[in-house]
């Protein structure tokens, strides 16, 4: 038995009463820790308010199918920091139990892509998500731009997820055959605005103005008790100190009257 | 204080600890039950569940104020089905809230929005969310159409949101002064495909092939244990018999190879 758990954005409260009875009912529980994590408490921490151990899962365990062998024969429970359906990775996990026979639950939970309606501007009205990459000397990824200029022109917002690198290892190490892992790193809403701007700089194609003054929000730590939201221009949010991880940033499309009224309690002026 | 509180999708015990710790701390708990409602509990269920009374807000007594009126000086919790801004109705209590000085809070939960993501087609392929309402014989709103037209012309997919009509009153008791209320009333996979075929008949922008051969999938009470989810033609699902509220439909872009694995689980042949 395979359960995909979801445990939301904060911290190890965010779980639900139905995720944390499949914890309890579980021989076995990873926390699987490269696609996102989670803001408040790291698996020692859960491990310790769950009352059973936590094994961290990296992306080699969840691929080699250490993670499925183990469900063959016992209770096994993934959490999945956010919901559980936000990586095409989660979904894999589930194709592979059917053609293994093995049997699947889905615990859902909040993921950024709903919670993100906490900076005032309307679920309803947002466009297509896209995701910014750290950029290398070699690859610099500007395929969202497209994306983005199309949700722009229909007036609508976008949801702008940002890079986090968990466990990467240098072109150089890589070279060498050296296992060692760099520091994990998280785009920052500065860094993600500097890049939008700069792919502005050369597409010209009026995605957003290129003098940064098309209308933004920054969130930081969505769900969590640190929390922070602050509206204003793009490059009024290169100035703001958002914090630790994790940051996502919306690029406002037209604001209707009644997603002002909200979004205006996190203007910049305010702050 | 005043806190909005996700209970999720699926039944009582999809609330997350952090929202039941906010239950069991306040002296008034609200559901709202008016934009949602949740699949398998009743308020009675949930008040023995929680070990104190529910009280059920329909629009009227959110609008008017009662709720935050008692919020200047209890702790009150008001339970949102899904996640907590999936309305406008929720994002504007935290607006009135921020006015009078009530100090506000929000415990997020899984939405629709995310959770479809069970339907195997990637979340961050999907556009701009759409609703579809009831027609009645004098309004037939079809100003969705566009926005499935061009998430279709992207070849990305579109969240159909289904129309729930709760504590409505018909246009001859209004006419009469009777506050007699009609049934509760939820569309279905079915009337929502009707409708759309219908609009694509006589607006013929090819959002959707006119004979009901584009792909799309059907979810019914998503996240809870009688989920069921079935893929086809929009013509396939028109005989699927999707059971109880609530239903929702999906309207498929491209399918890349990554989703047709996933998806191919639902196939309409395979059930």
């Amino acid at each position: 038995m395979f359960t995909l758990v979801g445990i939301g954005l904060g911290d190890a409260s965010d779980i639900t009463m139905k995720g944390m009875n499949a914890v309890k009912e579980a021989d076995i529980v990873f926390l699987e820790a490269y696609t996102s994590f989670l803001i408040n408490n790291n698996a020692e921490e859960l491990a310790g308010i769950y009352g059973k151990p936590v094994i961290i899962a990296d992306r080699e365990m969840v691929e080699s199918g250490v993670v499925l062998d183990n469900a063959k024969v016992k209770k096994v429970v993934l959490l999945v920091v956010g919901d559980v359906f936000g990586a095409t990775t989660h979904s894999d996990l589930i194709v592979r139990c059917n053609e293994q026979g093995i049997e699947s639950k889905v615990v859902h939970n909040a993921s950024i892509i709903n919670a993100v309606g906490c900076c005032g501007l309307q679920l309803y009205r947002f466009g297509q998500v896209i995701s910014l990459c750290f950029w290398t000397e070699t690859w610099r990824p500007d395929s969202w731009y497209e994306r983005l200029r199309s949700n722009r022109a229909a007036g609508i917002h976008t949801l702008v997820l940002l890079d986090i690198k968990v466990k990467e290892i240098s072109d150089e190490n890589l070279a060498r055959g050296r296992k060692i892992y760099e520091p994990p790193r998280y785009m920052s809403i500065k860094q993600a605005v500097e890049q939008i701007l700069e792919v502005e700089g050369y597409k010209q194609g009026g995605a957003v103005a290129a003098d940064g003054s098309t209308f933004a929000v920054g969130v930081a730590r969505v769900g969590s008790a640190s929390q922070q939201v602050v509206a204003g221009t793009m490059k009024d949010l290169l100035s703001v100190d958002f914090g630790a991880p994790l940051h996502s940033l919306v690029i406002a499309g037209d604001v209707h009257e009644c997603e002002l009224e909200h979004v205006n309690l996190f203007w910049m002026t305010k702050q």
